[in-house]
């Protein structure tokens, strides 16, 4: 699986956008992935879900960016593809989701062109992740934080199949007092001050904003293995303390990198699958990958001002500290 | 798969109603087999759905009787595998879906007891499957003709794969009007008489009544493959003329016997799957037998005398040939 | 309901494209409607579909285009929306739905244009719809004779609610050979000359396109009621023939113009819902639009030819009316 | 909302089970109540789902039991709405769901019957409900402690509509390791002894049992959105610390007892419903008495001894708070 963040160029307003993209067998391989998908709540939109729902596969790119940027994103993946000679079929259904950055970025300028796409999707490599404000994570906000980009991942034991399950998010979601880190009420003991008052998700009536979730796996997962990792996602994101408001567009797509050519025409083709009695270590995983990840795009996120002025501040790294410590973490 | 007919003890009422046992790899054969659902109209009932959704397996026989009658089939069920130590997990789940018979038959007096579901489960056998008025189709009523149990197959050419796909139909349902066989309006051409009047499905609100589908194949498909079979069993009961009313429980299952052993601990197994396109001819499959099943269920049963003397009708056969003669064909 | 298809410029190869909107109330009134949808087969793209089924509203302007446009059509939706200061909340999410015309038309020049999407919505307006090669569907194959945009309706009697029923598809579903009208084979009277050698669909190996269904009722309905709506849809497109295959993607949505201001903040807001017993006919009058729709899409289309010197010809009405008397219609 | 609990009858071995009945509307009223249900995990059984997913109606008692007794109880409770003459329809489609409570029941010995559900149908009350070892909850194991019934309720504040909010759990589900209250890492702190080495769900491969969850509130939500509180559920469950392991049957229904006759034919009736941006306290509601209710049933339970000689342990109420104040609560 690699990944890329776009640059973006500047346009009217504050520019505090952009775009991510995973390719999971990497450019140059577009053999299709395994993949399942869930909504929490369904506040957002992840394109190309249907496909994947009715095919089982998921055949190209994942981009993640704003929320008035997604068909851009859809297109210009299409274009890159075309340009590629990588669709799979005569069209392509690409997966694009998203989150609303309109706190800090100007989002109805649509700063995110074609070539930013593109240029994500050329620089793509494997290895470590930027955190924080990056990519479609730029803007971000999270718990009353500034949020963002956001990974974790997990290696099962040898007995449980040594499978790795890895999970990056872009993390919007969330109030202030439903932070939760390791159990503790974080955000109840670093109240926002006056600064923040006017903050998206800061008023009693729930969550602004929302998360979007990719977990991918080596472990041989079909389909309906992969929705069930996806529904998963939903646990350790209420680790967090979140309650999935109105708002949110929580939304999870899961995709295993096993299982090359189980598409291939004309088939039929051999597949593995995890016996079902030994997929809890997986969903355990899952869980525990995205509570982590979650909190690893607050901690990666720097201070930031955007649009009207609005600044959004990093989670304080000693208060963090100091919260823990006196819950005995 | 084999399938049994339990035979059933009078009640007070006049009984017509019994129950129908399919155990896809047979009686001695506990392997689960990979399964999908899907539920066009949900008044009705089929137990064990949502482990079938979860897993992707079917791990017991299918059981079809009656509305009323669901909860005894299916304890029966797995008292009958405790005593066979065929429980594959500690616990069993099984499927059992219904119609309603209470047209014809003392519902309400609960007459399938766990005896009738013991012989059904043993008397089960490969070969020819007896249509019409039997098992759990015994007191059927399908587009207002006598109705019951209904089977029809297809087999794929060489080049789609030469895989069987059988359907086996409980078919209760529609209105007389509504009839179409192979594209011809048989209902309008053969209107019910007098005697008809106070049949169930005969007023202009609607259906009463469902159909249970049950597709079963040997052809390699995970369960999202299966589901979508599942689904194209709507298409062929829509040929027939259904536009599946709100009383109707139109609630179909697909499993294929391919792939044995896929979920057997350790794991992970190793299956095969039809390539997504190369599926469509299974599709099409479905959806002529299951069009074909329906016709069959009602050419196969025979006119019926139960409580309250109520008398349904057995479609005419004469009656059919010429109108189907009438519009060429 | 309004409706409106834009004008296209012309681009590098020949364009045989374009974009229909929908607007469930209209251009000035922003209400957002009850809605529920469902996929047959997932081939294809509907986005702002996961909102509709959390929210159970349509909030916005449903879009029709090419495959390859679906992200322009969107993006351009909330501009304009933006522009109409019509955003329900910070963001949008538009419904955006398409079919594959890339045997005609261009599709990989991305021909549909911002301008062209601000055109049809400002040009939408009550009245009849031209059907055939129009909007959306200007470039459609279906049954392997000239697809489109085609539309039919229902109005129940008095004592069934005297609601209105009306269908709008782009069609672009199914081969030659399956194509029946009222239950005549009528593709297979009318074979495929030799021209026809090269079209999609008329390989034995199943579908290729699609057929977006929009669904629209003044009947009050709750969002979970339209979704039995929206997949009674599938009813009608079997009656025509298609087994729904697996390059298909046939997906469809419903909304109600009743119960305005359901959604109003703060409630609870009073709605009406018409009882679940008397719902059938709903379904009845959505199976027969559904069909009409589509046999009118095709009646309304004419012969095209596009990319690579591609030639589709529209259904012969005079065979048509032909082979419906032979078969005694 | 009325609830009883029904005694049970000796049978061969030690009988540690029972049902518990909700009547939503209490035993007279037998007008339908709005519902949703979800699956987290799928290893379970609640019968009638399908119909209250298309229908948007709960239209008679839930029961909860033992899975092996499921049957029954749904079969009792038509037999008892038969005699009650409280069918809505001519059939029913009761709503029944279980855990397994094989450890320290006689599962196989299949003691609930005809009689103890009509026993707990008839002595169903309204009032404080009794929490533990009771009802379908009797045999129960929750994260390796004796589980059971367990109920909590929040009332929402006046500016967000006073609504309440109930949640009933039939809690059968975790592993020791897993258990967290408030945050804490109760079941580390609590390790088990050498005489719990047998337990199910003290293994490493992961959960054994389930946990059912129904949501009662009087907030006037439609079915989609009761469908939303029921998947909450799952977020408050995550908070105890579950990852929803393979053989977890963790589903849960949310119903309303607003809107009355909103099913009443004719129609169309006139019903209320919460604006989905005043919906999040409800789902915060949910998620919080979620939690408390799971806490409850263990606090609530006794230590119990059962079949083999099986003995489980009750939550030692001072090692509890002795932990909680170690982590500062």
């Amino acid at each position: 699986m690699i990944r890329g963040d776009g640059e973006l160029k500047e346009g009217k307003g504050p520019v505090r956008t952009g775009v991510t993209v995973i390719l999971p067998r990497g450019r140059e391989n577009r053999d299709p992935v395994y993949a399942g998908w869930f909504s929490l709540n369904g506040n957002g939109e992840m394109t190309g879900t249907t496909w994947v729902e009715e095919s089982g596969f998921l055949e190209g790119p994942v981009g993640l960016t704003n929320t008035h940027s997604v068909g851009t994103v859809r297109d210009s993946i299409i274009a890159w593809q075309v340009k590629q000679k990588a669709l799979k079929q005569p069209w392509s259904l690409p997966v694009v989701a998203e989150t609303w950055d309109g706190y800090l970025n100007d989002i109805n300028g649509f700063h995110v062109k074609q070539e930013d796409v593109f240029a994500a999707l050329n620089a793509a490599r494997s290895g470590p992740v930027a955190e924080g404000n990056t990519g479609g994570g730029t803007g971000m906000v999270c718990y009353g934080f500034k949020g963002g980009t956001g990974t974790a991942s997990r290696v099962l034991s040898g007995d449980d199949g040594a499978y790795t399950v890895g999970v990056l998010v872009q993390c919007n979601c969330g109030r202030r007092p439903q932070l939760m880190i390791a159990g503790v009420p974080v955000g109840k003991e670093i109240p926002e001050g006056k600064a923040q008052a006017g903050l998206p998700g800061s008023e009693s009536q729930g969550d602004v904003g929302s998360i979007i979730i990719v977990v991918a796996t080596d472990a041989p997962l079909l389909p309906h293995q992969l929705k069930r990792l996806a529904r998963r996602a939903s646990l350790g994101l209420a680790r967090t303390g979140s309650v999935s408001g109105n708002s949110s567009g929580d939304i999870f797509v899961a995709f295993s990198t096993a299982n090359p050519y189980a598409d291939a025409p004309p088939g039929p083709n051999v597949v593995r699958t995890v016996s079902n009695e030994r997929i809890t270590p997986l969903f355990a995983a899952t869980v525990e990958a995205t509570e982590e990840a979650i909190v690893n795009a607050m901690v990666g996120a720097k201070t930031m001002t955007g649009v009207d002025g609005h600044t959004v501040v990093a989670l304080p790294h000693e208060d963090l500290q100091r919260v823990l410590k006196k819950y005995h973490r």
